[in-house]
């Protein structure tokens, strides 16, 4: 589209919302194979275009070349053959999933002789902002038609070629299966008053889903007025209670902190508690660095004590600061710190994480449940890295986010987070006495 | 409180915010028992301080009277023998509602080896913002402790002393249960610059629902950082089918226009399908006519066409207006449209009303069904009045609100809605490959 003023940029918003909203009645009416057929029409499109969306995405990767793209946003945004598949088989297990929507519940008489029960059903439309990687467009729009919903796409700039493309074949597939073309709709243009708008049309957006780094889902946060479901930071710990196992906690240990590091279930806190310390804690420590010999260990006074003369961690080792404990690293670095016993493991959790993922290890019983009850998190574990928590380990298939909020959705979002439950009242002529 | 300056308020605020989160980990540790003898404790302590509360509100009647409220809020404001008798009773109902935290749903075995499932936990705290009845005090404190959240209430300032001797007997109760008495904490301040920092608090409040007029959640809702369960306005429509059984047309029309009219759920617009209007709309308007001699209808001129010479109806006919169709009357008046059928009552509905309760009057099954699916409102209803759409109603116990949000909690909130639900893993030891 041709952009000049925030007028046109209001003008367009409120057309695409307006066709949001229109072609979400129609998804609501439609039954599970129609959905499940567009997906796959969808994906005959995709295949049969596959070298013009690689093309477009020569373009996109040309352009970031130009325009100094740091070398990992251009990994990112890369679409090559594997990447080409991984997508085409993600939208494949997305159509293989159940579908969430007309799943009613809690179906009962009252006094009154009305039948009431609860139905899932969609949100509606959904916004979605995101950055550089391309296969979100896919991933986002399936999850979108599958559970009903109309989707908003906004992608990175830098991927606009990509996404167009996509979009492109989107569009082909719901047309083939006789569905709204503007049940998906990608964003024709990367200004940015757009983005103000989406986020602020609640007549036409039910719900927006930012994905991306820290500071633009804080804006986005701040700035919407349509309910946001959002991630802001993973900072998981493992608490190694005294009755834990030893392989376990070394296990689960290695495994949460060095298994990968940019995502929001790795763990950058490990708690030690103090009865154990003094044996559990070098070993665990020896494991991590040995599983990378690029970590770092951020240490409190405690824990300097156990392991500043460890000859196997030198090189490894600082001072933690308060700073520390409230840091989400996502690189090979680990904040340690001994506490008393499970009441400061708490404590240290609620206060300092983000409440995204926190695990125990132990073998004592009374411990595990008073950790589950009491640490307030999307995911409290036991025993298990904090790395499962994720749509695909959760049996989700698929998943549009993780939340950090309490509101509506909690973790890993999949395709119910995109769904409502209304009341429904099945009567025979009941009056209100 | 003494309040001169903004940053009072702020200071203010901020101490009540602080002292909410910590109460709140302590009711989220509570068991069933010691919430139950807490709302207990607190009937007790009501019970032996009637003569304070009563004196409470007659100094605020006497201010009211004084400061000219009108008389309809002051009937609000009024707590006599019986209004307090049946605030006594609402709260013993709460403690014999079944307790909602800590169910867990969904508990399967992950391919991984982890045992995963959701169980439902406190939101942690919630803000209320509310007009004149006192007795929302009591009810709202109620269901938050049984939920396991802490509350920040603010009540109207016309009802300041009643809230106050409320919240007295709250602390005695809560400090005799031996839970924080900050659990439930009633603002000592009128100034609504307190309501402007609750509403952003988003590191100490959770969720805010808002109780009262259009004007105030309009406002709220805009301001808000925090998420808010509002509920706006009650457009509610009846759709009379041409395979209506009339005897139940009848019924539940008057039913939903004429039992009470300042309620959300009752009708505003009845929608009559044109192939029975002719016989059963006369039989429809004389019935909510007979009902109630003050009651006006406004037509549309295909009902004009056929109500403008019925003697009955004389002098309650006027023609209805555009504005009409959007309209929450709240009064003995009623908008009256005849639709081709099912479509244009399905797409009349979902445009103009404000998707809170529309009911469809047929016995043709593939019609409800139709109805049920694709009318997007938060209760939908077959064959019984609208006026059944409340927690009461519909077994949750009490509500703290109606939403007609999509996001959370839908229709009707009760305990469950103040809740959220945090996935739980229990494992063995496993890790992520």
């Amino acid at each position: 589209m041709s952009q000049s003023t925030t007028s046109d940029i209001k003008t367009y918003m409120n057309t695409v919302g307006k066709q949001a909203r229109v072609s979400s009645r129609a998804l609501a009416a439609a039954n599970t194979s129609i959905k499940n057929a567009a997906l796959m029409a969808i994906y005959d499109e995709l295949v049969k275009s596959k070298q013009d969306i690689l093309s477009a995405n020569k373009i996109d990767m040309d352009n970031g070349t130009k325009n100094n793209l740091d070398a990992a946003l251009l990994d990112r945004l890369e679409l090559n053959n594997a990447r080409f598949d991984g997508m085409l088989q993600g939208l494949k297990d997305v159509s293989t999933l159940p579908d969430p929507i007309g799943e009613v519940t809690d179906m009962t008489y009252q006094p009154s002789g009305i039948h009431l029960g609860k139905m899932r059903v969609p949100l509606g439309v959904v916004g979605m902002i995101y950055e550089s990687r391309p296969n979100v467009t896919l991933e986002a729009a399936s999850l979108a038609l599958k559970s009903g919903n109309a989707i908003i796409l906004r992608g990175g700039s830098e991927a606009f070629e990509s996404n167009q493309a996509i979009a492109k074949c989107i569009h082909q597939g719901l047309k083939n299966a006789k569905l709204p073309e503007h049940s998906v709709q990608v964003l024709q243009t990367t200004d940015r008053a757009a983005v103000g708008e989406l986020i602020t049309m609640t007549d036409y957006v039910d719900v927006i889903v930012p994905r991306g780094g820290k500071g633009l889902i804080e804006r986005i946060s701040r700035d919407a007025k349509v309910p946001v479901i959002k991630h802001l930071d993973g900072n998981c710990h493992t608490f190694i209670d005294r009755d834990a196992e030893a392989k376990i906690a070394i296990d689960v240990s290695v495994n949460a902190k060095t298994h990968r590091y940019g995502t929001c279930n790795t763990m950058e806190t490990l708690l030690v508690d103090e009865a154990i310390a003094e044996t559990l804690l070098p070993q665990i420590a020896e494991a991590i660095v040995a599983a990378d010999e690029a970590m770092q260990l951020r240490l409190d006074e405690k824990s300097q004590a156990i392991l500043n003369n460890n000859t196997k961690l030198s090189g490894h080792l600082s001072a933690a600061t308060d700073a520390d404990w409230d840091t989400e690293y996502l690189a090979p670095i680990l904040a340690i710190k001994i506490v008393s016993g499970l009441d400061e493991a708490i404590e240290h959790i609620n206060t300092h994480g983000s409440h995204h993922t926190d695990v125990i290890i132990t073998d004592n019983y009374s411990k595990s449940q008073r950790f589950i009850r009491e640490v307030d998190s999307a995911s409290v574990m036991i025993n298990a890295s904090s790395r499962f928590a994720d749509g695909f380990e959760y049996g989700l298939g698929a998943e549009i986010g993780i939340s950090t909020d309490k509101i509506h959705a909690r973790g890993p979002v999949g395709l119910q987070g995109l769904t409502s439950q209304k009341w429904i009242v099945y009567g025979h002529g009941e009056t209100r006495t």
